[in-house]
């Protein structure tokens, strides 16, 4: 498939890498290019800047929003929250229509500080939000409840034996992301139901970063034990 | 110990019976005697009526809220969480002053349905608004990640190793109900921090109850895999 990820951040990057290994044609699309190959400092989260990244990962393309959009068979939302349905609409409603759209972002408020708030939550979602704004595309939220470490090697925590989950109202979409994950070594990915049960995987954002300074890493995963 | 369990459900009566098997005497609060014990439906899920329990269970006492309550060392609030701080006060809050409370419950509100909404969330916690009633009781929020036949037999599930979280701002009164856990067969106990962090594992709600309707039991367990 010729893939966008929409976001040039850790998240977007390791989900681009991994798609590529899968044999797909991956651009990434972002506000600014000029700007993104700018970079030289390290985010907040100690990941090197985009330009680093991309030495070693230059099969991969770097383009506007537009351009990386333009012909993809299939989406990736990586963008942070606040900010994802602004990037999606500068990648064009046109170009998502019909696609399916994998939503990774998490509605993510850091007004108060840690653990941050949620922006939107309970009675409707990220994933919901996004959905509305481009009612053509497939939404399919998955993979918002873990390190973006895991997401194309799960792996990397107790050999892979931990759970994803995936929401969305289109089932070949939902089918499709699946066999992706599967692609990436995922073995229990639960399918909760429509769009709406984004609600339920958004809400998990705290108890996922609490846990993580408890526990002082965060390379653990949650696992439906059954 | 001398310990009141708030509430008469199933939750309740499972913390009562695992607490009278730890050697405690134990004694469940109640709105009105009379009315308990002259119910004869199981509930709505399908769990007998308290009369049919207590044939079993003759060592554990019932008693209107404020008689279970007094000279109590230790409680535990398993009501509803829409009735919890009606139910605590009706306890009384000189009978929980300096006392360890084990709070179970998760702020549901089923006006909408299933699954649940939450009645406070994200910014404040039921937990929060439980300490803040009765701020010379020591709360301890705990197991409400997770269905009530696991509270005191974690093992019926992936053998016991699954995870549950403790929020306190007493520290003291989280190693007490640590230990409980622990009698209880609880190897992985997650303290996230004070009380607030109640929020997180509060969020949890939604989550686990889709994941139910999807694999069709709600015997399972969240687990931190690691």
């Amino acid at each position: 498939m010729k893939i966008a990820v929409v976001g040039t951040g850790f998240a977007g990057r390791t989900l681009a890498g991994g798609l590529a290994e899968l044999g797909h044609q991956v651009v990434i699309g972002t506000r600014d290019v000029a700007q993104t190959l700018a970079r030289t400092k390290p985010d907040v989260m100690g990941n090197v800047a985009y330009p680093v990244w991309a030495q070693t990962h230059g099969h991969i393309g770097l383009a506007p929003f537009a351009e990386a959009a333009e012909g993809a068979d299939f989406f990736v939302n990586a963008t942070s929250g606040a900010h994802s349905v602004e990037a999606l609409t500068a990648a064009g409603a046109r170009n998502l229509a019909g696609k399916v759209l994998l939503d990774v972002s998490n509605p993510l408020d850091f007004q108060n500080g840690f653990p941050p708030n949620l922006f939107v939550k309970d009675t409707d979602s990220l994933g919901e939000q996004i959905q509305r704004a481009f009612p053509e595309a497939r939404v399919v939220k998955s993979l918002n409840t873990m390190v973006g470490n895991l997401f194309v090697t799960p792996k990397a925590v107790a050999d892979g034996d931990t759970t994803v989950w995936v929401s969305g109202d289109d089932a070949e979409a939902k089918r499709t992301v699946t066999e992706l994950l599967t692609q990436f070594g995922w073995s229990d990915v639960i399918d909760l139901g429509g769009i709406a049960t984004a609600r339920a995987t958004e809400m998990m954002v705290q108890v996922r970063l609490l846990t993580m300074t408890s526990i002082g890493t965060p390379m653990f995963n949650f696992k439906i034990a059954r």
